[in-house]
């Protein structure tokens, strides 16, 4: 298979975390044959440093015919303490987003037993615990029309959704709940109100086409209860933007390291693959940063190739080195490895050679 | 001190657990030479039973008058399994809300040491966590207008709020960390709601009144990873009425058990007084359920009326239960102790008999 992969390091550690990642997918085509060809831009604080512009023209045209985006992280304090800062890193980020027009948000939250010493929840509530949080990412209040009234003492926030941005997630849910195990939660709060009736009308008509597949309802107060009480019940939730901001925010301290956490982004044209991290400048070139987030975003990025086997072994080999120890500094600060000496080692395990 | 209480037991184990309230409350007014006078009103499933009505006028007009509200539980199967049900008591509920325009809703989070093994939460997340959260009742997205395009294609929701609206209730939240640990946290999501921003800069500029009370905000998503991760940051918590009952809801997990949480809501007028839990039909008339989140309820009534002595002895006498094993069914299925007895117990405790 040919690929055509946009690279964008960014800021911090975005570029050595990235580098990492670009080394196992190189192990992963070597092994089975493909060819993935990079294309590296610029985005963030150091596209600004560089161009004057967060989002070059260059880097949108680049995404925009690529098969995929693989991205780091933004953001450097030296534009968040400049309060005459012009541009920002950040608006890159927020640009690319609507330029791929990225609808959906996709989040999995996996638990390894090795690191359950680092997770807030008891280790029993962790068990079996393996799931998706797909989340609209372009609608609802956060893009509703907003106003103030002229004495500044009301404000409002409009929430709406039509059936077609709901369609479009959705589909995407259900379709990963049938390559899973087949259990959609969708989280809303109907019983209040009418865009989550809508949400939930579409998805019980949609589920008809998927007979294969369960479909339930938590309402998103319950939901952020279940998330803590009972985490294995869920297999792939399906819910809109600010639901799944907050849940997805709050499922993501399950695993104890944020460190591991990867997501993906998928649009009408590209996908964008990038860990859920920030760019964590106090570490930005110190070999120290933990790898295995944006090496999991990267194997997100296989699984949307249809490389599902390629993609497991990337995930097997960073089970193995948590397993084994091969841990960075945020996991262990006693016994750790470098980012690159991570990198090494799972590229070594996906060549055979461990 | 001589206080008129309306007492409303409800449905289902609600009649059991109140009466246990009223015997701590008569045993408080024993010990320190009160007078609580009690007018018992229906309201909910047994409402309709008797009058066709689940909040008959003349429960109305016992709330409007007196000093506060004892509220046990509502709700029973018979009503939820008939769809041709006209009316339904939790409509008792939210028209007593309503007619005593219960604007904030107070939810107290507190960790006894000895349940700890029932809290999904690690035992070291739990160390000193005691906070209020309060949550605004009456505004925003939950009572906001509602619409339907013609096709059914598009749905909306408005959230709206007024600068008195955050007033009345960040006044309340102010006072409460006043006497506490004087640290206020505002949940919002500013960076991205106008209504956000406005709760922001409401709060910003009371903030100047209340120089003893540090002032902090977290948006919502950080709050939900918060409230896991760091539970002992928080004193009072303060926040508007979709973010209130979701994070409300999911720091009710932490103590291990719903059949320890007590409510209080706020209006103009009354205030009402009711555990977190439900009506729990199938425990009825079985004196086995937790009265516990019903005597914390009277607690938190008891500082109502400014007699803080009087409500720290409940609450006193209800961590000594605890601690000594005296607890319900629900909290431990083998040694467990009676709805009654339990009652009992605390009331020995209050009267200086134990
Ligand atoms: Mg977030
Ligand atoms: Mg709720």
């Amino acid at each position: 298979m040919n690929k055509n992969i946009t690279v964008i390091l960014g800021d911090g550690i975005g570029p050595e975390v990235t580098q990492q990642s670009v080394k196992i997918l190189n192990a992963v085509a070597d092994q089975f044959g493909h060819k993935f060809t990079y294309d590296y831009q610029l985005m963030g604080a150091i596209a600004i440093d560089k161009t004057g512009n967060p989002l070059p023209d260059e880097t949108i045209a680049s995404c925009l015919k690529t098969d995929a985006v693989l991205f780091g992280a933004i953001g450097d304090p030296k534009y968040d303490n400049d309060p005459n800062a012009k541009v920002r890193p950040e608006q890159g980020l927020l640009k690319i987003r609507k330029e791929l027009n990225l609808f959906t948000n996709i989040r999995p939250i996996t638990i390894y037993p090795t690191l359950s010493h680092l997770s807030p929840l008891k280790n029993e509530k962790l068990q079996g615990v393996d799931f998706l949080i797909y989340r609209e990412l372009t609608g609802g209040i956060y893009f509703g029309k907003k106003s103030k009234s002229e004495d500044g003492n009301s404000a409002s926030d409009d929430c709406t959704y039509s059936s077609f941005e709901i369609e479009r997630v959705a589909k995407l849910a259900f379709e990963a709940a049938q390559k899973r195990q087949k259990h959609l939660t969708l989280v809303d709060k109907a019983n209040v109100l009418e865009t989550s009736r809508l949400w939930r009308k579409v998805v019980q008509k949609m589920a008809a086409s998927y007979p294969d597949v369960t479909v339930d309802y938590l309402f998103v107060d319950n939901a952020a209860m279940q998330i803590i009480i009972n985490p294995a019940q869920f297999d792939v939730v399906l819910t809109e933007n600010m639901f799944g901001d907050i849940i997805s925010d709050e499922a993501s301290v399950l695993s104890g390291s944020l460190g591991l956490l990867p997501s993906a982004s998928i649009g009408d044209k590209t996908a964008l693959f990038e860990p859920i991290h920030g760019s964590y400048p106090q570490a930005a070139g110190k070999d120290i940063a933990n790898p295995l987030a944006s090496i999991l975003s990267a194997a997100l990025l296989l699984d949307y190739f249809n490389l599902t086997e390629e993609a497991n072994l990337v995930r097997n080999a960073v089970a193995w080195t948590l397993e084994k120890g091969f841990v960075s500094k945020d996991i262990d600060p006693v016994n750790n490895y470098s980012t690159n000496t991570i990198g090494d080692l799972i590229k070594d395990f996906i060549e055979n050679k461990i």
